[in-house]
């Protein structure tokens, strides 16, 4: 039976580790929804959002792998299943078919600001159980509200 | 109303589009299973078979985006989101938490099975109302073929 | 005197040449006016339809090599010079200087259109006689839906 | 003390010497201008501008740092600090805040127009002093009006 | 209506643009010209001529690319549409069909040499009225006149 | 009238976009000192300090639009002006014309005090309203205080 | 004992793995003879062809490499062992000693035309059986008969 | 003398300084010691932990490097010499000779688990007197930990 | 008649061209072989052997290029035909089909000792008439015998 | 008998390939010197004027090229043996054995200050009879006096 | 029990194989030394001994790989850790704290002249029984003296 | 005065830096009269020795400067100024003018022949004093025979 002695309590454990899965959902089904959004936008800034969408895509992936790897480093299996992301995800469901441009993009920035809400209540929750998971939600949020704001401004 | 006057006839539409977003969706449940076991394996080939999962998550990626861009290109809406994958896969599921080696092969195995009888339904399928389709569909076939050997060889 | 022996019957050489040249000079015409687009666009859209053209510039350029080449490779001398492309191109003569981006990405959506069209009849056309002459003419028919999706997208 | 025999006469290194000072005040400003507007700009080509301000930021920084280097070569101390760009800059003071993407451009295009008038009275002036440097002001200008047609044209 | 301001007067800006659209077309043709005897070659020089003409190619491809957006900095509208370049080139029309590899050599020093006149009459031309499209042509012209130097000694 | 919804109270979220406006402030006067003694200095450290400036300059550069980046992110308006810099930077004045070079590296010795001694105070004002922007801040001054030894070692 | 289950059926299995085979034994085979020549070349197109000859090489193992994963694949064990080659090549013996040049691109052509007379027979063999190993014949039979042109041309 | 003035307090300098050169003692040893193992190790994993070991001592070097100069960025004198890594690292000493590959995976995990161990209270010590050299350790520990487990999951 | 005049006496030439012809033999063979493995190889290690194979398959094409070449430099016309490689090489035969991934090693460990063996021989036989080509020898034996040490410590 | 039919007259040709001839002449030798020295110096400078003396090699051997190739392209043979350049160089003697830094220095501003002033007198004889050569001479002075003050400023 | 057969006899191998173990030794405190001085270094040439340290550095890590890998090659186990390096280097002991830049190069350019002499006598010694490993002491010795130059040069 | 020790004894040193004094000579006139001929070659084969002579000047360059680096390195000062190797040069003056490809390539082949005469007595001479030296002239003839090679066969 394989078991990581992880360098955490296991109540500091149990708190990063929901932290460190909550955000691994919500990162997988970020990248889900900006390919969605990439593949069915329409509209005079279509080539512009379907760039933007994948630089998003390749920020969501690389963000819940480091997440899912973080929770497989202290000892906790990670879970990234299509159904489990399904049902865990904090991102509204989104609609299905063409989506013009604007409403893409709001999409997107109603995506992200959900996702950023839950990134900063992880970061206070992590911080005094383990700062360097903390490091981590603090460097993905930075990337995320960045991005945010670029949505944001283009349909501002 | 966005409507995009597609080169094929209602009915060859029909057979390709239902073969793509069903490809579509197999694609994209590749890619998520391939990370889920990419993060959870465990044991003496560890290293070799997480490195080797990180190479089909790049072909099923980029394989999923072909498909949806195709539907696209047949004036098609793809369909990936999360729930959408979820239902839809020709995958089993796979079980959560820790998995040795060998399983984990296995595991990648079969799911590549799967997806490849399905993928051969779509060339039959595809070939008349559709060659530029078919064609998609042959070479990503190949691929996932050659992949499917690489992971039996090494439970061999 | 330079003869190359051809693989092909002379019935199905012919075909195929025929198939050849005409591509041929739907590409460097392909080529031509999405540069002269490139150079003439103007307004709120024009970065991004600037960029997107130079791309099926590159695109069109490669597949009127490889048709050309493909020619040659039969034994066939191709003709790709300008009076050959002015008189013999399926693409309607593009209106002369500056062009607001709807109308620009019109311009390239009927291109592209009208290039399609024809390419399908000479994937019809070239099966029995090359299959390797098909498969050429099925890859390049790919890329152009793509591309006609993208421009379709823009103005939707 | 140090002190660079120039190879020209006093009255032509005074010439060129104002000339190229001139251009480093203007070329600073330039690429502090394009920055502020590339933070500050909003609205539906947000990210087009964004982009295309930092390729305008990337060559006003290299054309600075070769007017500036060519003072240096000629022996003349270049003056590019902050107050001295303040005060001496050919564009007009860009207003603070948030700015909508059609200002954005004007923005832009007016910095542009006016530095361009400008260093067509330094090709004037250098031509028979100095033809090396002249040269640099051609090139210089060559390439900043090539971005003033991108601007205009954006905004056409 | 879609005017750029011109810092040129509008005599200067007639003698400027008509050398800039008569280089476009040369240009336009040199490439066409240097891809059809690319193709079209044969003899024990094949491979090298092929080479090096796809280099000139590359050559006249972006310096057509640079002439038109001159052009269009400069507010006027370049035209390098196929039927355009068919009755404007100042290069001999090719022969169609195969061509020995001395004669396809020939046939470039020729184009070359037609060009590279036309092109010295341009740099006499536009000094004056615009030294930035003359420094252009200057470099356009050294281009040129290395290459032709280099078909010539391969004749040699 | 865009308005972004900041994820800060209006307290924390002053403090914070003081914090990053001083700093930007800093960092963009920070890179134009250290161009301006990258053309100035003189003396037989000269290639060295050149060089070594060079690599602060793009330091200096890509820290400033990260804090301009970061406080738009926070839906706060950046300010990186000429004047703005002039008035408000933290860095002493520099002197005009040439400087040698242990004179110069005592300048950016002086300039990377002053400016670390402000980013350590909003490392400190920082922590609490916006963990985010803190962590920023922290690599910030990492970076800084590193390229600070590494003058000082040199007029050591 | 490693048993691959192949998606085909034991006919269609035997058709294709003998085409498979043979193909291999031809490219390998291709390859050396390709090297052979490459060494032994002499003649005033001596760096020409000795150059053409080692992309020759390349497209040949990459080849070859492409058909034996691909029997991998279906189940059934590739043999590309010397022997095997010597005595299975569908290419004539190559003399040995030093060759001049026509005549050693007149043995490359010879070579090229009887390896693209058999993969013209495994096109028509392989397309019901397997369309995907029928599909990676056509492509490569596009390189060979390319580069067939390429020699034939040198010579013509 | 070389005396840099620190901008922490002597207090927090001795804190931060000792926590500094006992990681610079700690990484330079882990970088030794996987090199030992790297060139040591024989079983069936020998490639595989060969290579993995390689990236860990890359890793190590860097993180050996980023805190000597962190410690001369604070103006103390890091120590990383061969007699002063024998005598004061936290890793327990390498057995000498061959070492299979189950053992040298143990070997590893156990200097990885003393120097994570060590890192967790430095970054605990540091936080108050220096958040800067803190952030460096945070960081560090992320990337040994996440090597940790995959060699832990080698073993599992 | 090509004759190049050697710089070594007869004797000499003959001895070091035997040595190079030897060597070229096995080295082909060697590439060969490796290949033969990496496609027939089955098991645990499957992808670990597989990889480090193709390394193996690199060396060895590169090798026998360099001793080819330097028997042609010496002005012996080397010889790498299948059917010499057939009967000439220092390698036992390979046996055909699957084989499991520790057999495979031993094959290669094998394949490697003896040809070291006999490169060890051209060493000392080469160094008095040619010390050019024994330095080649010697690196080539320098790598071999490290690939050597590889394989073999993965079945140690 | 090669001919090359020039652009130019007899006269023109005759001023433009005395000042071509001149300057390749002085090229290679300023490349010579600086290598001499890059190879002789001594001193605490050592190694930054190493580097520095490769950069100008570097463009010295580019800038020969360019001139040499010039004067092919007008159809005059260029001279770049050792014999001609020992006599015909307008640089001073350099003389042999080690030189200290300040030394080495001087000796290059010596040379680059009478290759400029050569220079100069080049672009003013060629603007008249060939504006495309005189170009090449301002953009190799433009360069070479950037270097000269980088040398200049290191013994200022 | 793991035994690689070596190619040489017991009493060559005792030869070689401390010869490695030495050279080992040396090399791996070398590069621990040229760090420690790379982090302690303080003068005006900091920035440039800086820099040239880390070349070495690189050397060290480089060779001493070389060597432990040559000595698994002949099946000797090497040994490479803090403590055999602490006793067994024949470089001096260097002095902990700051060092000024003449007296660093002055210990580098002893540590280097240590290792050479004793890289020498290596050579001498092991010719006769491997002079495979002879030509990797070659080789080691001309970079080493090469690098031993440059340090002197400066200190010249 | 600046004196490096070197490891060679006096009589020694005099051996073995003859040797590379004369071969520094040799291949800086080899890379001139490479250059020479680069320049003047016509003919057909005019590109193909065009484009061979840069890749021996590049070689030729690359050597000389080994050699001299190695002399600085026993503490010789090298000489490769103009004068010294108008006089000293080993390869028979190159004659003025343009020059037909046969005859180019004769040149060639006959400086090559030279140069590699005299580095096999720098081989024979140097192997005693200093074998590290000897190994350096093993490489640069074994590339000088092969590029040797190279030649001859295209006049083959």
């Amino acid at each position: 039976m394989y078991v990581v002695k992880s360098p955490l309590s296991d109540a500091d454990l149990k708190t990063v580790s929901e932290a460190l899965q909550g955000a691994l959902v919500d990162l997988v089904d970020l990248a889900l929804v900006a390919k969605q959004i990439h593949w069915n936008v329409v509209g005079p800034r279509f080539r512009s959002v379907h760039l933007q969408l994948d630089e998003l895509v390749g920020s969501a992936r690389t963000h819940s792998d480091t997440v899912a790897e973080r929770a497989s480093a202290l000892g906790v299996s990670p879970d990234g299943r299509a159904a489990t992301v399904a049902v865990g995800s904090g991102i509204d469901v989104t609609p299905e078919g063409w989506v013009d441009d604007t409403a893409a993009v709001q999409t997107i920035v109603d995506a992200l600001g959900a996702v950023i809400g839950r990134m900063r209540e992880r970061i206070a929750a992590s911080g005094e159980p383990d700062p360097v998971s903390q490091d981590i939600f603090i460097q993905i949020t930075a990337d995320l509200e960045k991005q945010h704001w670029m949505f944001q401004a283009g349909n501002g």
